[in-house]
Parts: structure tokens; C-alpha cells; sequence
């Protein structure tokens, strides 16, 4: 289930690569995190200030299958596909595209914390009322 | 099933943390292949030579539970356990240590492919003569 | 002396920040080189086809004075001048602005090697005719 | 003058090369960081510890000249010589060699600051009485 999608682009950058004359694997978890960003900013809230105001997003879980390599200077999209959300919890999916194709598929799982780690509910304009735990 | 199993020692890099004051998580799937390459060391093998040999190892899924938060300077160990070798691929489980503590357990597949990025045979002495494909 | 000049915006992601709360400093060195490549493209060129044609530049020195942290989230502005250009060399210097605020100057000299590392000439288009060596 | 110096050994990482198959020049600057930790390590000292006790080092100015180009899987020895130290400064020198060969110079100039990035005092036991201001 699909309760929001945003498409975010990338610019690969030189130092993403490595000698594979590819994008290191690991970058992408970078890149899902910076869409998940830019969703949340299409939303017209900013990560950032969800920080300030004590409430910090951590990353429980993380996959990714490697399709295809994205290579230096491609323009990739990823959409952001935000699955679930409990009162502490958001599931995202994620695809990154090169144009049609389809490159790689991953998904995270955040939990709310605070700023000593502790579990959080998520801030209500987040988690809907009737969120499930 | 675990074929083999090393420990190798990780130094938390300043640059690996982030503003949450601990390890920025894509960076664990960075250790997760120093990690391997450092279990194929331990068997008298490195994976320069088998780039040299024509053998590219890529990633075809990657994935990580974080438990708790490495911090900057811990010397945390990565206990790689090779899982699984077929006569194209390696599965490969992770599990992250800061002493006793588990941070985190990741696991990735391994493709082999020549410089073309076609799918190859593992060289022998690395995959099982009687391995399954 | 100014030969050229360009500004380009780049959003800091959270995978760019330390445990000190702001960018590493490493990372302005990426954003100085995103800078100069969106540079050549806003000359209709790009550095993909510059290596694709065989001249590759390298970074023989990088400086950067820091004089206050860029944070996350910040859109931050690196401005490139082109400072000089001869046969082998480009000379580039960067200013990286939030708004009006100067956060750092710095400065990298690049020569131009081919696939084997060999100096070679810059490609007429980029490098004057009557550029000094 | 140099006042100490430290050899620290690094291998080089996969993720630290790029697509010209060496390391990315930024990945040097996080080298030197990680062998001035070290060689403040080899003192019997922790930066961590010194910004458990409020004294935060951030970097006003870095630089470094590349000679050779160091590759995947390589052991480099980053020495670092500790060059000069104020009451609010030290500055460092770092050479990186692979064996006998050298691939790189690099320096960095550090100021020490609080929690809040006002320029304090360095600590007594690491800036000398008599040290300049």
C-alpha cells in the first residue's frame, strides 16, 4: 500500500564512484535517505526541523537489490514510496530509475527516538491518529 | 550453514559519523566488505588479484538490522560468515561487535561477473566443485 | 585573474555531517568538484565526454581554508572561477556561501593525464591557443 | 621543526577509489584525520577523550599535493609531524608513502574550540607553557 510517492533526482557524482567504474553499493542507502528527505520537504516540512523540535528518525533496517549500476554523471530518480507509518515506526520503499529503467530496489524501516535514544511517538501531524503500533 | 567464519577489527572513523554522534548507517555496509575482504585475506587470497584474474565481485543485494549505534573510536569487530557458495554466487552474514555487544547484523549476495559485467563462473578455488548453481 | 565563473547550489546531506553537528571537512573537496563539472556544463560541455574522449584530469593539489561550518540541510552556493588556464593545467578557486555568509575559499590545480597517466595536452576547445604552458 | 612525529598504516578501502581507479583525492584530508587521532593515540591521549572534556579541534585550514596515486587494497604509511603548537593551534604536516615511494603532502592547520566554536586554550598537557600564541 502507497499512502504518498514523491520522485526525487540525483546527479551521480564522481566520488560516489568507485574503481568498478560504478556507484558503490553503499551510496544508495545515502541516496534513499536524501529522496526521504525531499519527500518529507514536498510535504513542506523539513527533517531538519523535525530534529529540533527533539524528534529524530533512526534507521532499524535497510535492503537493497542491485538491478542495474547507476554510473557517473547519469541523472537517477528515486521515488520514495511511503508504506506504512505506526505511532514509532515508517516503512519506505524505494526505486531508483536511470530514465525507464529500473536500477535497484530498497526499502527502510525508521523508528522515532529522542535524543537519548529513547522510543518516541511519532509527532501527529506524521503518524495518523489511528495509526496502528 | 556457516563454511567459514572471520573477526576482523573496524577503528570508527571521525568521518564516519554523523549529527547524531554515531556511525552514519550506510557506512556499515562499507565494513561489511572490508570485512570480506579481510576473510579472504585470511585465507591467502586477496581480491585484488581476483579483479587481476579477470573476476569482479558485485553486489546483487545488500541489507542490515542496526541494533545499537557504533560510536566514533569504538574498535568494533565484524564477524563475516560465509553462508553460501554456488558456482555463480556468495552469501555472506555479518554480524558487527562493540566487545560482547551486537550493533548490528547485516548479509549481502555476491555475483561474480567478468569486466563486462557478464555473469561468470566463481574460479575453483573459491567455489565448491560440487556446488549448486 | 577571472577567466570564467559559475554558481552552483548543492542541498548538504546528513550522510555529510560529523558528530561536531556540521559538514566534514573533507567533503567541501567533493563539493568543489561537483561545482567544477556543473561548471563545464554550464559551457555545454561535460566531464564524461572529456574522459570518454581519453583526457582525464587529475587533482595535483587542493586547499581549503574554512572559516565558518556549513550544517545540514543548509543550500549552499560554491562559486568556481577559472583562474587560469594553460597547455596541461586549470587553475580553479571556489567560494562556498550560505546566502551572504562566507563559509570557505579554496583552490586546486588540475592537470590533464591520459588512461595511463601520462600528462597530455588539454583539448583545444578548453585550453586557449595561446595559453602558456 | 617538528616537534613529534607518528607513522600510521591504512589500507586503502574499495570505497575510497573512484572510477579512475585510484583513490579519490578527498579520501587523503580523511586520512590525515585519522592518522593525527592515531598519533595522538601513540601519546597515550584520545581525542575522544579531549572532547569528552570540551575541547573540540576543527580544522581552519588543509591542503595536500598529490604526487602518485594510491590504488585499492594498498598499505599506505601516513606520517604525520607535528609541526607547531600554540596556545589555540597546532599545525600538522603529513606524508603518505606506499613503501619507499611518496604519494602525497598534506597539511592542516587546527584551531581548538568549545562546544559552542568559540576559540579556547588547548589543554595544558598538549600546548606547551611557553608555547606562542
Amino acid at each position: 500500500m502507497s499512502i504518498y510517492q514523491y520522485d526525487h533526482q540525483i546527479r551521480v557524482r564522481y566520488q560516489e564512484t568507485d574503481q568498478m567504474g560504478v556507484v558503490y553499493h553503499a551510496n544508495y542507502f545515502t541516496y534513499f535517505e536524501i529522496a526521504r528527505t525531499e519527500t518529507l520537504r514536498s510535504l513542506g516540512k523539513t527533517y531538519r526541523d523535525l530534529e529540533a523540535s527533539g524528534c529524530f528518525l533512526v534507521v532499524n533496517k535497510a535492503e537493497c537489490s542491485f538491478k542495474k549500476p547507476a554510473k557517473y554523471d547519469d541523472l537517477i530518480t528515486v521515488r520514495t514510496i511511503v508504506e506504512r507509518i505506526t505511532h514509532v515506526k515508517i516503512e519506505h520503499k524505494y526505486e531508483v530509475y536511470r530514465g525507464e529503467e529500473l536500477l535497484a530496489v530498497g526499502k527502510t524501516v525508521l523508528a522515532a527516538v529522542d535524543c537519548n535514544g529513547q522510543i518516541i511517538r511519532l509527532p501527529q501531524w506524521l503518524a495518523p491518529q489511528d495509526a496502528q503500533n
